[in-house]
């Protein structure tokens, strides 16, 4: 018998919004200070799916990298000062 | 015996930056018009981790989708016009 190998891709997301064909979200540059989670200058966006705030980061990425031997994080947008 | 169970969670990120602890990434929402991949007024940023051009989206999460019937898609930036 061959080994049962080990599927190189899974899925990603096992609980957004399932029931969706494909998650899009959108961010606003110019309204990013208007977003209730903008904060330090900074949007801290999840790529990790497991984030209970998602499409924010609220730091599960850290969990899910010890459980899985993962290394993934947020996609960070940085507001600068007008010109 | 009790059966083999599916592991609900999974590495999410196959082959980005593997020797990175965590990847992080940044984007300065100010300076998105000067960004190469900047167009038509979007910059769609990666969330599933299979693009050939991560931290942006090349559309392989269509194959990936498909591949694990995941439902996955890209962060879209989009910029206004300046106030
Ligand atoms: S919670 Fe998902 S990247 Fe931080
Ligand atoms: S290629 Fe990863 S979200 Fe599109």
């Amino acid at each position: 018998l061959a080994p049962v190998l080990a599927k190189k891709n899974h899925p990603v997301n096992s609980k957004i919004k399932k029931k969706e064909a494909k998650v899009v979200d959108f961010v606003n540059c110019d309204d990013m200070e208007n977003l209730g989670t903008f904060k330090d200058g900074k949007l801290v966006m999840c790529r990790c799916w497991k984030s209970t705030s998602f499409p924010y980061c609220d730091g599960s990425h850290t969990a899910h990298n010890q459980e899985t031997n993962d290394n993934v994080g947020p996609l960070i947008l940085k507001k600068t000062a007008k010109k």
